[in-house]
């Protein structure tokens, strides 16, 4: 399954067998169950998690103490709360297994490690970074720019796979809506 | 001026006067006017700015025909379109001199001859786009979590050198406030 982890780095940088060996002894490779949490509010964030297989998905409980979910990690994709993986602090945020999943995970001593010992991990970070960066200046776009229906509507057209895979009460989470609303929306589009 | 840049980099990695001169080689120095445009909607994005003295801004044209402000950039921060700067695209946004400003210009070709002539410019831009993605994420928190009043109530407390220095009218579109909305709550703000 790790080898998964090689295809994606191979897209950004050149490496072989055997830096790869050396490169994986940095992770832990782990199974988590469907609804299992891997993070939870007010622990120290100390991992980032890279999806090999599954989904993950990252919320927090708003004011109305409803989960708010604001992010998704399905296969290829890295999560956690940067800003307190960075800082050392505790999150706001849970990280939960959408789906039963498994995962790589690197604790943030480790990954500087890793950086230092192999330079051109700075370069396939820097791809990781810069990309997720621009997604999520698209997704601000976005909720600037359309209202939560035609957010949905968007989601549904661009990326039909993920509608089809995430539970409709997580998309519901996702857009900010009660999953009532999202399904009366749901029996307009159908009609 | 392009000393501030060496001491930004200096935070980062370790580079001498010398490898300083070569990596400002791959960069353009420019003075822009207050309101001048260093992108304009429907122009492909081959630029990204790091702003040496002065303040730029992004925005878009939103649904309603208004100026949306979804960033702004002072000393020391990079600002641009990312994705359409990284896929070569033609852009939505516009990116704006809030104040006369100071910027160092690289183009996209300039920058990756950069990273690969100079690998440790990778672990540079890896720490700019690791922060810029986890301050955006915590942008998009706030956008769920925060009415728009309490997210100016944030705004004047976190930064208040920031909501001083920026012409309320652009903290309103930042906000995305009619200038008019903004004035009543500063107003009951101070009664």
């Amino acid at each position: 399954m790790s080898q998964l982890f090689k295809n994606h780095l191979d897209k950004f940088i050149k490496i072989d067998e055997k830096e790869f060996a050396a490169i994986l002894s940095f992770f832990e490779i782990k199974n988590v169950k469907k609804k299992e949490n891997l993070l939870v509010e007010g622990q120290i964030c100390k991992s980032h998690y890279f999806v090999l297989n599954g989904c993950l998905r990252k919320f927090f409980i708003n004011g109305k103490g409803m989960e708010q979910t604001t992010e998704f990690a399905i296969e290829n994709w890295w999560i956690t709360d940067n800003l307190a993986y960075e800082r050392g602090l505790s999150t706001e945020f849970y990280i939960q297994a959408v789906e039963k999943s498994e995962i790589l995970v690197i604790d943030r001593d480790a990954q500087e490690k890793l950086l230092l010992e192999f330079p051109k991990m700075e370069r396939y970070f820097r791809f990781v970074y810069q990309r997720a960066y621009a997604a999520t200046q698209l997704r601000l776009k976005y909720l600037y720019d359309f209202s939560k229906e035609e957010f949905y509507e968007h989601l549904c057209n661009g990326h039909p796979e993920f509608v089809q895979r995430i539970p409709q009460y997580l998309i519901a989470s996702f857009l900010g809506f009660t999953p009532e609303y999202l399904s009366e929306i749901r029996n307009k589009k159908r009609s």
